[in-house]
């Protein structure tokens, strides 16, 4: 596929990861994800911006996605520069040196049953 | 981040606040948001209007996102010029005065586990 | 709000009506909704057509969103020419006179606690 | 509706079939869907290329779908060139050579109570 799929600039307005959870980990552990697609024939050099209601923009965390590759990014697991807090709403930018796609999931796990959404993130016109 | 991102108006069609809940409050109140990211460096200013089956629309709500910063804002919280009914549907237009990202969740709490929505709010082309 | 907000086609690739569920009706009624949203100063005129995997479109479904005004239209509901189908694998495509905004939602309450979907739907290019 | 509707190449960043799950099979199977639908006058063939986070991209998976018609292909069916493996991240590509418009579904049923997440895949422009 010689076509470039995707955006070097994303944003995900929504983000909230809940303290707490129930069911077997890691599977059921709450958590917030961004899915990213990449692929081009380069690796994509990842840069993530976590945007919050009362202070600073936290960032950049560093990721890379290689080649032709997927990475499903959980934001409890970002720790550089440091972790994102719980029970806090947050914001969030994705930007890539090549074009990537990125979907937004969310298990949220606080009760017996699990809830799961998940929506296309915003794609900045290139 | 030199670049804006986002649009200046969103819509969101689908909007609709269960009277009642359960789980501990105000978490697990049923409650409709519009997740707003402003990555811009000045604050913005959000104007929004609540559309209904049968009557005119109502508003506009004001609300600000300061530059830099995200705001959930929960549709159960606007009061002026109304509070917006319960078990009742409804739809909304939001428009700012600088760019900004709109995402769209509902947490449906009237069961004894919870339900999870979320999509990207409709972008209109600046 | 001087500006169209919308467009004039939309597509919804997914559709499922479950024949059955649980909870108080109708609320608790498994249903899909497509939530339409004209905040147009005239009224929309909306054509729905139907397709399936297995046998022709059927339609049009004909329905009227007043100016100013938004409905979460029910598939559940449509009748004229035929009922939708239940436990049936089905699409669906909108068209209105005047730009509008669509969004599509399932409540799935085949099982004790409901389930939720909600995504924007694919708006064609006017 | 003589109107294209939809693009050739879309894509869909998140991924996951759970190895097990709960309730009347097939309905309540965990799977994962691409809801596809074709309104053109021409068969639509369909190619998906399957993409991990540490191996080569797997494809293509070819798949009709007839003028006219919609198709709600779950990945759990898809068997050539090779099964896509349970419990395990993936990201998709769709190529079609009509327009379609193309839909993600994921009903995860590893707990009592089923969850649902739907968004619209990524549209790459034509």
């Amino acid at each position: 596929m010689k076509k470039e799929i995707g955006h070097k600039v994303w944003a995900i307005a929504e983000g909230y990861i809940p303290s707490y959870g129930n069911g077997p980990e890691p599977a059921f552990t709450s958590h917030e994800t961004a899915c990213i697609l990449n692929t081009s024939e380069q690796d994509a050099h990842i840069e993530i911006f976590i945007y919050f209601e009362d202070r600073e923009p936290v960032g950049p965390y560093k990721v890379t996605v290689p080649a032709k590759r997927t990475k499903h990014l959980r934001f409890n697991d970002l720790q550089d520069p440091e972790p994102i807090p719980r029970d806090t709403d947050y914001a969030s930018t994705i930007t890539s040196d090549v074009p990537v796609v990125v979907q937004h999931t969310r298990l949220d796990s606080r009760q017996a049953e699990n809830a799961l959404i998940s929506t296309l993130a915003y794609p900045v016109i290139n």
